[in-house]
């Protein structure tokens, strides 16, 4: 994603209730905050927030959190949740790389959407879906471990399918082409575009 | 395929020295009929085998086996090779749902290629790649598990790499858009047809 400089993101973000603050305080008392027993459900690259407050309004009984680290694209999820005043999403400003640091088995279901190609074979690591992140992602869940990944970068997705099935994830749900399939699919704001331009969406759920 | 009456065609096939009438005969010693040690590859649905034959000449180190159940198509293959007359390649006329009883531990890579999909539900089991399939595969191996699948089919791909993987199989290669990758690839007849029209084609290589 392209970034900009947003002027007074950082106030935005930081006035917002939805924000929340310092996670790691709540690293394995997350329900504490939603102040119920809801499944969780974290977003790890939020982007400007279509998917998860997409999702959050069509389950309101489960709670959603949703990251990202850069303070000029998760502003305008900040804008739109402050409008719309979910109370079953929770929004964190944050680098996912230390995400041992803010949960601990309290998440239900990972999603990572349209997340950063790193197509270079030596930041192979710094994939979202390469095993360094995949062992990260180990004790973050609950129990079962649910990770649903969409993308429409080719490669990425061949990477993560070997990635997860060699880590222990079992294929739940798999489309090449999600577009065409009969799914109940929020769309992000990237995927909206690069649909229409015709290309593939690729989605799989896999579970451990 | 579709398929049309190829007149003479059973002639020609039991003429050729190439095609090995009574396969089962060489159950567990195929390797006697090649008078070598040399890896033996096999491909299930071989169709008018350009892709075998193909092989046959790119790898003459290795030992090619063409399966095919019908007279219409295999007899092409036959007739291209009684013209080659390629001494590591040989072609059987056969149903591959009984093909525990002409293999037994003695095959190192098997090809399935542009396989029928059978897109109904009730058809599963018919699909080559089914686990009632794999488990017919499983004692044709000589000792590691080697299958090599190409389709245009996304729905037979999509259930294929989640049945692999359900099974034990480890992705070792996968390509979702083959043509567009540097791989060595020997096309079908099928394959250049599809491939020209611009459909992707998936390609996966699994080891267990």
């Amino acid at each position: 994603m392209r970034l900009k400089n947003v002027k007074g993101a950082s106030d935005v973000i930081e006035a917002s209730k939805y924000v929340i603050e310092n996670p790691s305080d709540y690293k394995g008392k997350f329900k504490d905050l939603f102040n119920n027993d809801n499944p969780i459900h974290v977003e790890i690259g939020m982007g400007k927030g279509q998917f998860i407050i997409g999702m959050a309004k069509a389950y309101p009984n489960v709670n959603f959190i949703g990251i990202e680290m850069y303070d000029s694209v998760i502003v305008r999820a900040v804008q739109k949740q402050d409008e719309e005043e979910l109370p079953n999403l929770k929004l964190i400003k944050f680098d996912a790389t230390n995400i041992n640091d803010i949960f601990e088995h309290e998440i239900d279901v990972l999603y990572l959407n349209f997340s950063d190609p790193w197509p270079k074979k030596r930041h192979t690591h710094r994939r979202l879906t390469s095993d360094r992140f995949l062992k990260r992602y180990d004790s973050i869940f609950k129990s079962e471990k649910v990770i649903v990944q969409k993308t429409d970068n080719r490669k990425l997705f061949e990477f993560s399918l070997k990635s997860f099935t060699d880590y222990g994830y079992r294929i739940e749900d798999l489309s090449l082409n999600l577009h065409e399939d009969e799914y109940f699919n929020v769309e992000t704001e990237y995927e909206m575009r690069f649909s229409n331009m015709g290309y593939p969406i690729y989605m799989v759920k896999v579970t451990k």
